[in-house]
């Protein structure tokens, strides 16, 4: 499987849910695979919220491959020898597309804090100019987890013609103030943070010293993407070897796995690119543009593929079967199809537990 | 009901789990109710993290009426025409107990950091001192909700004969570590906070500018003090008015709840002593000096009252069903009673939903 990263400069105007504009806006992407003679061999890929373009395979010299590796390449489930996909990094991200820190237009310094509120729809709406660009009218079919798994939606209600075959894992079909509550700690986090200096730091300051508010911010990520019982699995009330102040107060192991992966991150990932894109999430409602959700629902064309992970403490099952029975209502039951996955990894199990659901996606592809 | 505060000065030492010893300590408590000539109707109330003595009744001019006030008075369950109750303030907290921030000997400067790591059970010994110089000797009942029911369940192991009525609420056996991660939140946001200056600070000096990573850690805490469906019910997705940097992103009414109550505790309590108080929830382990927890449960002479709440997303109804199920294997089953009371308030049901509880307390006290 070969990896292609491109990335493409849009010298046009994209229009925003917020009623601003803006002026030129670069993507980046990665596919995987050829897109055939008639360009209907496309699967989109829709990244989450820390994730990139990168979804599969290793970059030369790499020990990682891309965050979906196990599900993207020759002979996997989304079979690179078959399908053409893709995965662009959002509108707002840091991995190259336009976000609160790159230039707009050539030579224009970052918006910082004046950069646009982005939602979801944002997001999709960028990614249909890449799509265009390649001449891809049609997609086999759209997939995502989670933040993903939101603009997958979001292309079954705004872009009904866009896909027959719409797969979404570990999402919702609106946030919920649960969710909105565990965000907001690291939008507090981050923004009281004298050092984030209302969005004026220099990105360089973080990579020695990170943003102790967004690495705590991260680590109430890290709550809501695991569970009780995959925490009292994998780390029960097991001490660590410790120094400094918490030599007082002893360290669980659970303390130190936050610590590090909190402050790890909030070294690489752009903090300005996180409360924009946290707050992406945050207003997505599928039915906000809409009387009611299944006014908003009623949209889609697509075979719906619904995929829940019982232990998930950021989506709820819940919210899925609420998509399920709205669509049920409105009729479409033939076309949706749901399945609880019966997870201890809670959250994070649509990027774990890849043989307790790939098969479902195998199923949905061959519809 | 009269409200009697009181505050009592221990000179002499109190030797610590840790191995340390504190010279000397204060203990503030508050009492209702007459003792009765033979000392035998006192029912001991355990606070939770940041409870204090003050459980019922108002203070004059005061509004607000103490945290179980329901609960507590003539002719409630906690019938102080019958009982003497009588509610101490946990060692470590900054109500007028001995804490990081007090004095230990009269003049002496406080110990900040170096206040000793306190644990559940040195918080229950050094109450003990409180009912010994009352000539307590047994109480009717004990009871407390969350750390209050930590130590009630540490007087049951380890002060068999104390009494005859243990009851539990919305507790555990021992601290998951789903709470620990919760608790490292707020222990993080607090000492990563510039102004925390190693516990060097002016206490005054938080009173108008509260420390961000506090307030940040209490919002934490008041994530696990609701539940998905509390917060769907109180505050949906609706949105409030707002200002400054959030008027870029909208505010969620649940955002402001956080910041509202995150921001006005971080004025009023303090965080060294909430550090040293979550520090003593995260050690709790029942099991923690036995072979076992059921080693260690076998000391209990108590009849055990069990209530936990099915939405409690910080000690959930499986933590106390572990405690059942182990007095149960341990022959014992007659002398435990557990319930689950069905509440969508989460980990708070216990200071809300009294009458969907009351009545187990009243029938543990006639019993």
């Amino acid at each position: 499987m070969q990896i292609k990263t491109s990335k493409i400069y849009f010298d046009e105007q994209l229009y925003l849910e917020s009623g601003r504009i803006l002026e030129g806006y670069t993507l980046a992407y990665e596919s995987y695979g050829e897109l055939n003679s008639d360009k209907s061999n496309a699967i989109v890929v829709f990244h989450a919220l820390t994730g990139s373009h990168h979804a599969a395979g290793k970059y030369e010299g790499d020990s990682k491959a891309g965050w979906w590796d196990p599900l993207i390449g020759d002979g996997k489930v989304l079979d690179t020898t078959k399908y053409f996909v893709i995965c662009v990094n959002v509108l707002g991200s840091c991995f190259g597309s336009s976000g609160p820190l790159s230039e707009t237009k050539k030579g224009r310094p970052p918006l910082r804090l004046k950069f646009p509120v982005i939602t979801i729809s944002d997001m999709v709406s960028a990614q249909m100019s890449v799509f265009k660009s390649l001449g891809i009218k049609k997609a086999y079919a759209v997939i995502g987890g989670s933040l993903g798994g939101m603009q997958a939606l979001c292309v079954g209600v705004e872009y009904p013609q866009f896909t027959d075959r719409v797969i979404m894992l570990a999402s919702t079909h609106a946030t919920s103030p649960w969710a909105i509550s565990f965000n907001k700690l690291a939008m507090e986090g981050i923004v009281k943070d004298k050092r984030f200096q209302d969005g004026n730091y220099k990105k360089e300051d973080f990579e020695e010293i990170p943003l102790n508010g967004f690495a705590i911010g991260r680590m109430a990520g890290h709550i809501s993407f695991l569970s009780p019982s995959s925490m009292q699995k994998k780390f029960g009330r097991n001490y660590v070897e410790t120094d400094g102040l918490y030599e007082l107060f002893g360290r669980f192991q659970v303390e130190r796995y936050m610590e590090y992966n909190g402050y790890n991150f909030a070294k690489r990932f752009d903090p300005l690119s996180y409360i924009y894109i946290i707050k992406a999430m945050n207003i997505f409602d599928a039915s906000r543009n809409w009387d009611s959700l299944s006014d908003s629902l009623k949209n889609i064309e697509a075979k719906m593929t619904l995929i829940s992970f019982r232990g998930d403490m950021l989506f709820m099952p819940s919210e899925m079967e609420t998509i399920r029975d709205a669509l049920r209502d409105l009729g479409r039951g033939e076309r949706v199809e749901y399945y609880c996955v019966d997870s201890s990894y809670g959250h994070d199990a649509f990027l774990i537990e890849y043989d307790k659901f790939d098969f479902y996606i195998k199923k949905a592809l061959e519809n």
